[in-house]
């Protein structure tokens, strides 16, 4: 019964949040082992199907990783990377869109639609959803976004779907350009006027001292976010995502989450729970939960 | 964080039965301590707030209870009962309204609706929602339902709202009606096409052995129950409960609930977790869990 | 032949008028003789349903009156007034409440029933329908309205219904607040963007000399009615009905008219014959009948 | 003031009526006197304005009558009748066609429209409304109906017009078809599941004893009116009336009116007052006042 | 073979001006010899049945013609013009409005309705659509337009329909006035917000030099056609359909077309090829095809 | 001139079958040189949007083919076929998947999105579309299907796209299974209550006799197709095609067509002109065009 009391504690305790995330939307960036482990695959698709049901509108975002470069490997295609971004012929463009569409984004939706008709995985192409140019032709199908049309995100939503995306472009020159995933979460939150954004990585958040476990950064403003950007107190892996926060943040995005997938049902924690986990980012000055927002009012 | 961990698991641990009531209107009759001790009171309305929030429509039936007697003896009236029965002058009528639907009705609209836009609360006048006739010219303005036209339950729901009613009924005299709240969620159910009526009230359920609190029943079929009702196995008090979960369940009703309204949270524990407590009337073999819904869909 | 003539040319003088308040929200502020008298209440509802199924949407405003004082006299409770407005201890709000929402409205929404599924009746507490503060200590739970949220009366409107609202309030401390009937009813009629606020009272109107019954006022400015506010030409009874009106034509209501609900079908001739009876208020150079308005048009 | 009171009293006369007519869509054959005569068009299109703003959907059906024959005279056609059936040679159809359609029909849209934006006048030809056949070689470009395709009908009531339906109908061979208005009106109550259909005549009704002006008879079933077609009991010009309403009745219409138009507001006098004026045809038992409905309820 | 590929090619080269045109409406000038000859009236109903299932919402203005006068002269009313208008008396509109309404609109709705149930013939009183004063007492009921209301218009396009209308106008007077069919194609494009506005005549289109029927102009600014109106670069009969040509360029239309409707299938041509028949009269700078509109967006 | 008489005529051709498909859902089988030759994908794309735009609702169902073997070869995979049907190891079964929907499919969805936001690329897995289970255990990974539910794809016809569908199908067992595309069209186009199902293939149709090239055959009775696949009439490659015929046949399909997809344009010949291309297979008497439907309505 003392145990009971617990879990009625632990629902009752989610109930502000509910309410403050009930009929948002809110983009989700997949990635990390919480993409190439099976079962953090199956937790994390469950505790998103949770938020559906719950009164969230979760559109989720992935990219592709190192499922990418094993399929070069064996086809004998060269991986090199400049900056950080693949250099990506035409030859490796076609593989890298084989391996985010017909792999990674089908196996998430079937993790999801274990649980019902709810999951449906679309890309770029799809309803001219993301268009792009090439970024730098030294990096061949290396594109960087022009337009994003939501139409056909908004429609599945409205459908009662949960739209997952893969981010692979559709080029101005017919071809696809490979981008980068964390930008496009960060802009599609800002087209479709989402409150909240959050990235899915494998580590726990930022940190003071990355060297120091104990100074994880649980809540960062805007401008701080910047100067550690500027600075060189990210990991050079950070930098990335700390970038696409604070570019959803200048794009109207209210919350910014850097969450670690690999933590046990880590999104509900920070949504549902008062004590949240991971680093969020806000302007200076709009810190604090949403307010609460029922029956399609906000209050 | 392992604190954190036991949290997420509990919330998991409800998505499969926040699937199973996902779209369910759930007929919940509110009474007992439950409704007249304020703590309880703002307990039960916050997990309404949260099942509403999560997907269920609750509609919430409430009687008046000791209230009115108090209120009848404060204006010298008689206070008389017969076969557990009001009798119910017409001046003792008038006390009974005032109370059930100026007073009871309104503290619950109004403890909801801390939460948000949300209860709107109304009696059996409203839009003809419930009418009756005398049952026994000696009881006075007792009556029985002779009809209930669901309209404007299902159109408040519609609208978004959690309807909370108070059981007095339009007399076809033009007069009011005293009728007995039971037996109207039970028929109200059943009007709903609603798969679970919940009886709050102040024990843990029905005993094998009223004497041994260790007995509590956790499930029981409808020919148990009948049983039960027929031979004396019952303390009189419950008589009328398991009564009404049997008349649901002829309506067509699949899951009645008797559960304890002064246990924290019953409600969310019966509905979300895998344990439930109280006890739960079916029919023979319509057992187990409500087949999931998703996105409209059964499966 | 000669009377069915007569019948005829009544029907048709009415269309103009039809034409003229087709599709129009009223609000009526329903009181004095016509709430206590059973029969002028089943007049007064009748000529309600009449208006209802001729194309107006009324809504309907009530307060407590005389039956309040009596309650609180069997109870035991001091009756005190200052300056017209009930002291009200937090037992007295209790009776106010009871009587108001349990007694009076269902006492309404009952006669309006009798003609059909119409009238649903709610009170401030009703998806926060009147939130109301403290007005001054000395007078308790007497409350000044701080919001009106009239996204129920809407939706009832939308549902078919006509609302009957009860006029006490929600308040921001989680008590109830006893608030002034004549104000909520102007400030609603503001909220719903209605052109026309109807006060029922006991007598025939505004007269320039109220010791003479032959001077009648027909037509009012905004700036006479201020000033006869002002000044002392109006009885103390009267005050505040007429500082209702100028106080709802400030909210941006174009006509409000005070009525005698004693007279047989007041309403109707009011809003459906060429002379008119009672006073009406407009603010200067806007007066004469409101444009007709026909399939959604005005013209 | 007494005057008033009578006012008021007739307008609360026809709130039942009202009730019983509310929503219903009511087919008005428009012909006779009430036809040439501009005043009596002027005050029947204003009868029917005003059952439109009172809830009624009026449907108006119409021939063409005796300016049909002047146009022909003053063209040099020749005019024949054989049993009562104008012998119509393709010029003469031309004729017929253009004075209907775009004389008579558009005369009573004007008047109508007088009132707003509310009458749409069209034809059989107009989205296939009605096709017919040829009746008789001998009678040339005389049709029977073959069908009737109500679509257009109930589009322009949802769009909230009055259809006024000029009676042509488009020949299966491609031309146009001379049909006669009083089946017409039948056929089409019929088709639109309407409750009633209001013959416009000239005269007060039917007789016991056409000689006797006070044997008017209020009300007749069906099998009498069968009778008195079969007998010698009718006047030749009343034949057709009859033979409509019977066949009317026969579709499903469950009021037939033979009214006289030339009566002053015969129309609203027979739909809502108490007395009733004309002639009534129903089936043997199903007399007396249909059953009101409100609020989409029959009751 | 190779006729079928040469069938085929034509169907694809449709594809570019079908997306240029889906979802537009597009008024049509029905008139001359494709008014009187029936083959042609085929014809052209038939083109606008496939514009209508390809995605285009056509709106047919017509006037009447040759056809008024022969009628008046059997008659015998006088037919006498002042500047191209006709003198119109009392007696001479209402043949004007029977032949218009009754005849022309009506054969033009059949010709389009032997496709199915897609047309519906109106005039200016239907529903106020067109309302007029009068121009010159020395004219009679020759009227200038006053004002459009194209709620009957929309509705019939939201309903499936294609609007055929007749150009008569309610006048403010009660009557009805004759209209000029051109300007009241032209302000009826600009009020529906139609990007095009074609007018069918009996000539190709304009010419250089209208001796030289090889100098057809097939595209002409605003300024260009202002300027030949001007000037006595045009034929008598082409002057009024040129001025309505820039009064709907004037309103907002953007292309403003001249066919020749006595060349087979000319409105085809002119919409669905990439050759296009005709003038075609635009802002300067304005020219080329319109931009694509495809699932509701423009590129 | 003559040229374009000629274009007209087309396009007027087209007329009775675009009223025949309009409002139709049409399911098209992609497959062979049209989807692995770019400029024959180009034209059947341009095709598909053509057919859109005028009033279809194509669904597009396609495989994979030669991609599929030359990706498992440059893997080092075993190719190897039973029966026609590819031996498919877990391995394998990712590869095909990975080029069906990341390559086939967007390659599809990319050419038809030139002309618009219009194609949306789904697999089995989305939204459950697709369920199968193991055909044959010494198959691997070659399902037979279980389940369609077809919810996606009418959500996406009524939000305005055109669907297209790689024929993966999710498993019962969590795994994808390859199946038959042929199948799949026909069973979808059965379960969409689709009157049309056409097989885009490399041949012209069926043969009389496939030695002769002149002995096409144009139509096809059901029995006549079943006693084919029964006899050696067809070579092997065709008889999968045909099965897939007469399955969507018993589905309730009304027409199932095998055309020539490297023939420019075949779909529209088919479809929209009086000859026709390929061979088509219907139920014995239920052969010519289906009959019209004009805005709804089936005549």
């Amino acid at each position: 019964m003392k145990d009971l009391l617990a879990k009625a504690t632990t629902l009752t305790e989610a109930l502000p949040w509910i309410k403050r995330t009930w009929g948002r939307t809110v983009v989700i960036k997949y990635g990390g082992a919480a993409m190439t482990d099976p079962a953090l695959r199956e937790s994390v698709a469950s505790d998103i199907v949770l938020m559906k049901l719950v009164g969230i509108n979760p559109v989720i975002v992935h990219g592709g990783g190192p499922e990418i470069t094993s399929y070069m490997e064996r086809l004998g295609l060269p991986v090199e990377f400049h900056d950080g971004l693949r250099v990506t012929s035409e030859e490796a463009m076609e593989v890298v869109k084989m391996v985010l569409v017909g792999k990674v984004n089908k196996e998430f939706v079937a993790a999801i639609n274990t649980h019902g008709r709810l999951a449906v995985g679309i890309a770029g192409d799809d309803a001219n959803l993301i268009r792009a140019k090439q970024k730098d032709p030294r990096l061949g199908r290396v594109g960087e976004v022009t337009s994003i049309d939501t139409t056909v995100v908004t429609k599945l939503i409205d459908d009662g779907f949960i739209p997952i995306i893969a981010t692979v472009a559709a080029g101005e020159d017919g071809g696809s350009f490979n981008i980068n995933a964390d930008l496009v979460a960060a802009e599609l939150a800002a087209a479709l006027d989402s409150d909240k954004v959050i990235f899915l990585t494998d580590v726990d958040g930022l940190y003071a001292d990355f060297e120091d476990k104990s100074s994880l950064i649980s809540a960062l403003t805007y401008d701080e976010a910047e100067e550690m950007i500027a600075g060189d107190a990210l990991s050079s892996g950070m930098i990335p995502k700390v970038a696409a926060c604070t570019h959803a943040l200048r794009g109207g995005v209210r919350r910014a989450h850097i969450l670690n997938g690999t933590v046990s049902h880590a999104l509900l924690l920070e949504v549902y729970t008062d004590q949240g986990v991971g680093t969020m980012i806000t302007h200076a000055g709009d810190t604090g939960p949403l307010p609460a927002k029922v029956n399609g009012v906000t209050f």
